[in-house]
């Protein structure tokens, strides 16, 4: 951080983003009170980058964000852009490559009070992360074509972009329980083996980390049967966009989880790993927990706040605990009412 | 079929592959008595086929596939064959584009007997079949490269390729609920987005057939919290891959599961979905359900005998029912002791 004030830039985007955002904002309001200034500025993306400036990643966004601190996002896209010329989740994909965000890291956890909410009979303790490699890969590789008669992509890796992300996924095993397992098939694709030896030699760096590989479709169905063997699933782009959203469902709290994305310097971006959510746009009844979680995941990570971090952390639990959830949890409660509870107990800590 | 007798290959591979062959064919004379005939040509394959002739898909081992009827396969690979120059998996991608198999059709149900073995807690009635696209994609795009510093995949697909597989997904719909899904990244993949031209296409000379779309990542969620609302997932190869074992793990009995790889003309091979085990070869405690279950997939589909394909299908469902079961069911029973109660049940309904 080079300034004394926290400059964070404000993502709202389309659908329940502007709604869930507002829950977010108010309380990164009430948690910083007398402990942390920031400002924000608020800029359109997505969808709202089109309607307004014709791009889902305007110039001026791009330029607020490079300049931040950090970068919060709520949720892009819908059915009012299927027929734009450039969608809205392209500007996700601009986003990412222009501040480097090589790093998407996805925790997933089942706490004490989401166990209920779990579709798996069998909870084992759920408590892994996933570092899914985000600027490269069959997302960005060239050549990229398609005629009436073929279609081409490319999934492309070279050793630096590996390494890079894997001394992300080590260093988080560090202050974890210690294990790192990469996700690959490497029994067909030549870039999973060039994973697998760059992943190796990365590991020799980390003595205490016990290090193992699994295939793809293996993880898949261990995900469901046997989470608890993970703590570090380090995994490239496609792989880690399909198991992060399959770990996601598993604790059947979607509306809760945060994610962060992060390159080496530079400003971090915290997202909700939901979308958007058209059909309950409008209705005051999205779940605002995942964005707020996002908020303190950034308190934790961008501004070394793990204190603040704590207050929110500690108060969303209260208040699931309470029963005061929206309806995709099961609750009657609206956005502004779960909103208003977790700020009250942040308000009781003080 | 050119021939009054039905000619079957038979490739028992390597670990549990064996024991479960064996159970396989023990049944399939036993339904066979007086309704059918057949012989078998046995040949080895995979590891065995490494072992024996330097090659997972010996020459002669696919001259005997190309002149049967129809391939029944056990599984193949293990710790033995790690570092051999080519890995028996190979033999399997051979064996899949030599007899151009490029549908993988994988049922995924819950029957009665089995609802107490899934993983996930509300069981809605579960039915569905995945069509995944076998012999192209990323598995045999070109360039496919690797050095010191760079590796490259390529995902690359021709109008023809979706087509004709996209025919017997909606063939197999037909035959069903009537309805098809495309599982895609069309936010993402050149590719995807040629299979939604050709696949929209084709859905038209199905007026009775439903068709919708959903991403890969979407779908890796929905497996877990809605599988009822599919009845045929059409993808492509790695999709598939990933989608097809995740779906079998929801319902908790990957040691039941067949499949079918089938192209236009010639052989279809049958096969379990599940590995060789390497763990529990050899303890006579493997389960031969798959293997079972694979050979009354062939009868029904290769040799038209439905008769017999039910005779085998409800006596593994009686057996499973009465408690005999193997250890990955949490039962007490040997490989051989499911075999002679599906073998007695079978003989009880003559
Ligand atoms: C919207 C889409 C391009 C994106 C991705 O695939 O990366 C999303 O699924 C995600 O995981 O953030
Ligand atoms: C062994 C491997 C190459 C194979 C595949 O990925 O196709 C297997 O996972 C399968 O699904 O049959």
């Amino acid at each position: 951080m080079s300034h004394s004030i926290a400059k964070i830039t404000v993502l709202p985007g389309d659908y329940i983003g502007p709604e869930i955002m507002s829950a977010g904002l108010s309380v990164l309001k009430a948690v910083s009170e007398g402990e942390f200034d920031y400002q924000i500025d608020e800029q359109p993306f997505g969808g709202a980058g089109i309607d307004q400036k014709g791009d889902p990643l305007p110039q001026q966004t791009l330029e607020s964000a490079k300049a931040s601190d950090a970068v919060l996002l709520a949720a892009i896209g819908g059915p009012k852009w299927d027929n734009a010329p450039k969608r809205p989740e392209r500007g996700l994909l601009a986003i990412r490559q222009d501040l480097n965000l090589f790093a998407n890291i996805r925790p997933t956890a089942i706490s004490q009070a989401m166990q209920k909410y779990s579709p798996i009979k069998q909870v084992a303790p759920v408590d892994f992360v996933i570092v899914r490699e985000l600027t490269s890969g069959i997302y960005f590789g060239k050549p990229r074509e398609i005629d009436d008669h073929h279609a081409i992509d490319t999934m492309c890796y070279t050793d630096e972009e590996i390494r890079r992300v894997a001394k992300v996924a080590f260093e988080m095993a560090e202050k974890r329980r210690q294990h790192v397992t990469l996700v690959d098939k490497a029994n067909v694709l030549a870039t999973s083996n060039l994973w697998r030896r760059i992943v190796e030699d990365v590991s020799a760096d980390y003595p205490t980390i016990t290090y193992d590989t699994k295939y793809v479709d293996a993880t898949a169905m261990k995900i469901i049967s046997a989470p608890e063997q993970f703590d570090v699933i380090l995994t490239e782009n496609m792989f880690g966009d399909i198991l992060s959203d399959e770990s996601a469902e598993i604790t059947g709290s979607l509306g809760t989880i945060p994610s962060m994305s992060r390159g080496t310097t530079g400003p971090a971006l915290y997202e909700p790993i939901h979308g958007s959510a058209p059909d309950i746009a409008g209705q005051g009844i999205a779940n605002p927990l995942s964005m707020i979680n996002s908020v303190a995941l950034m308190m934790r990570h961008s501004f070394n706040r793990p204190d603040l971090a704590d207050d929110i952390a500690d108060s969303v639990d209260a208040v699931i605990e309470s029963g005061i959830v929206t309806p995709d949890l099961g609750g009657g409660s609206t956005t502004d009412q779960v909103t208003s509870a977790i700020i009250n107990k942040i308000r009781e800590r003080r």
